[in-house]
């Protein structure tokens, strides 16, 4: 159990016949509290998604009793007719729920542009209610009915000490997938907390890791991330146990959707240290990580610190050439304006790689989760999207 | 001829021994006056080679008597002994010329972190000398000394009905090469002009052409656009003349640049119109113009304007959703924040591709000079260093 491992909710994940291939693509989460404290953070793309642009509606009362996702089709581009399709979505959970829909958050990845086949949405909600469950099952199958190219799904968990816990899924990573956008990602738990407690948390929690994902700089029309907290352990943890613990299963997920990336052959962390601002240190790490020359050289498994120190120096940040050091895995290669060890001392011939940069002027530091630029990135992302 | 196209000019190209192909690695080129007026633009990286450093220092005068050029090395990140090696190379030219140092621009094109061998370089400069000429034939060798991995050299020539003229060549493309750094690109004319006067035209010209080639981001350690003055025709065009003379030349060399970008099966142009501000535009046109899932939308021949969409709105720019309209080659794709034309009716079978994007809040426009991101990028970015 995941979603549903904290206690107080019940999930589903169905077949609801979007995908023509008949797969898992409708996901429905519910709280059955007794509280129904919500917090959602979205996409800062200026185009955004109908089911996005209805969710941030319905998060400013910070309240929710569910949350439908489907896969096969983002509702993004779609016009007033998609906004439509998204409010008889939550209408109908509501209906099925016994809820208002103004308590039920929608989310939606797939295709851009494209309409949803809404019959099999609404008789997706029927039957995805029907299979509601606080189960192991019903968990992966909610963390399976989001998944577009997803290899497997993605599910975290964390029990805290105190008797409460967190949990969730997620699907995506970026806009990595061929056409289908989108990261989204549903957290439960059951301790209690106050709305605006709940709401720093999770900004506290994606800051450091959603938000730190980056694998091509994409940032799609429908990235959601929503945490649903029912009370039921009645427990009220500290703020930074709150926190701490929400970072941890939000690591724990997009560590899995870094892994699953499509096309990646290194899983890249790029820590940047020494930076006057922590705003200097993400800019930093960010610039090098979305490199393409940065990246095609890891995929080589090169130890090319030139490119580094080229990508870096291109970043909006302070930063004084002669103060800069660049370590690969452990190996000083660039120091004091000048080479360091030889390049040759660095391996790179595994799968986990770390660059570490320190920038010799403050005290701030900040790590970039990334992968490496391969031949299965352009082939997946090359493919005729119709 | 080119380089020497404009009266004035002398040019020279020849096999130093700093590449151990034997290939050209080694360039001169002369202004004999009577004006020896010059202007440049440098790499806008923190980390700059050392022939940076020093051609930064000697175009404050805006006076050159000479350019020396090597590929081969870039002489970045090779700390005060690299310094040397560039000021030991221009005192060199300076000597076999009967001029200072202070009158010679030094550039360098190449590995990151090498030093160069000193005695090839050297014995270059005379050998350089020696093979000065202002013919076809040097102009050919001076365009072809200058390159990498560039396949051909790059050379234009522009001739106004005023009597005066203006050439140069390129190499390079951002930091397109495996390790190999730079775009160099050295332009002369014979109009009489006022420092100022050239300064001003330079950066003019090089603001809508070099800086709008981008084709991974990429802003090597070695970026340098020189342009020198001989005065030899006796005609003084207006600035605008000038301007505009320069600006086609340069354009002619970047289109060339891109042409020959390594793995490129696309050029493509990135048109943003109806941008509240020019920076506005090149913003917009410059993020979609590095987004990989565009580029590999393009590779794939694939009208896909959902990852277009996605990357403008992600741009730092004024941005309404509902007012953007994205046309590809002709066909719009995307108005009034939902599809227009089926995708279907967008051909994108041909190497050149123009993306339309109509912001429709303001009168600004510019353009992005781009290509795709195919497996022959991966390929030849991804081959090990050394």
């Amino acid at each position: 159990m995941t979603i549903t491992g904290p206690q107080g909710f019940r999930a589903a994940g169905v077949a609801a016949g979007i995908k023509a291939s008949g797969a898992l693509d409708f996901t429905l989460v519910v709280n059955d509290g007794p509280l129904d404290v919500a917090a959602g953070v979205f996409t800062r793309n200026v185009i955004k998604a109908a089911p996005v642009l209805w969710s941030q509606e319905v998060l400013k009362q910070r309240r929710l009793k569910a949350v439908v996702l489907n896969s096969g089709g983002a509702n993004a581009a779609t016009g007033p007719g998609g906004f439509q399709d998204t409010h008889a979505t939550a209408e109908k959970v509501a209906e099925v729920l016994g809820a208002g829909a103004i308590e039920v958050a929608v989310c939606s990845t797939g295709l851009i542009g494209e309409r949803l086949p809404m019959d099999a949405v609404l008789s997706g909600v029927d039957t995805a209610a029907k299979a509601l469950e606080a189960s192991a099952g019903a968990s992966l199958n909610a963390a399976t009915g989001v998944m577009t190219t997803d290899s497997k799904p993605k599910q975290a968990f964390a029990k805290h000490e105190d008797g409460w816990s967190v949990g969730g899924f997620a699907k995506g990573a970026g806009m990595l997938a061929p056409n289908l956008a989108t990261m989204l990602s549903v957290l439960t738990t059951d301790a209690v907390v106050d709305p605006e407690v709940l709401d720093r948390a999770l900004r506290a929690a994606t800051g450091i890791t959603y938000d730190r994902l980056d694998v091509d700089g994409g940032t799609s029309t429908n990235d959601t991330v929503l945490v649903l907290a029912s009370g039921a352990s009645g427990v009220e943890p500290s703020e930074a146990a709150l926190t701490e613990t929400l970072t941890a299963v939000a690591l724990d997920l997009v560590l899995q959707l870094r892994a699953d990336s499509e096309g990646a052959t290194k899983d890249v962390d790029v820590v940047v240290k020494g930076a006057v601002t922590e705003a200097d240190a993400v800019a930093v790490a960010r610039t090098v990580a979305e490199d393409n020359l940065v990246k095609t050289a890891l995929f080589g498994s090169d130890p090319n610190w030139g490119r580094i120190a080229m990508a870096l120096g291109r970043a909006q940040a302070t930063i004084d050439a002669e103060q800069v050091a660049i370590a690969i895995n452990g190996v000083t290669l660039f120091a004091h304006g000048t080479t360091a060890e030889d390049r040759s001392a660095a391996d790179l011939s595994g799968r986990a790689i770390e660059i570490v940069i320190d920038l010799g002027v403050g005290d701030h530091t900040a790590t970039v989760y990334t992968t490496d630029l391969s031949h299965g990135y352009v082939e997946e992302n090359s493919a005729y999207s119709s």
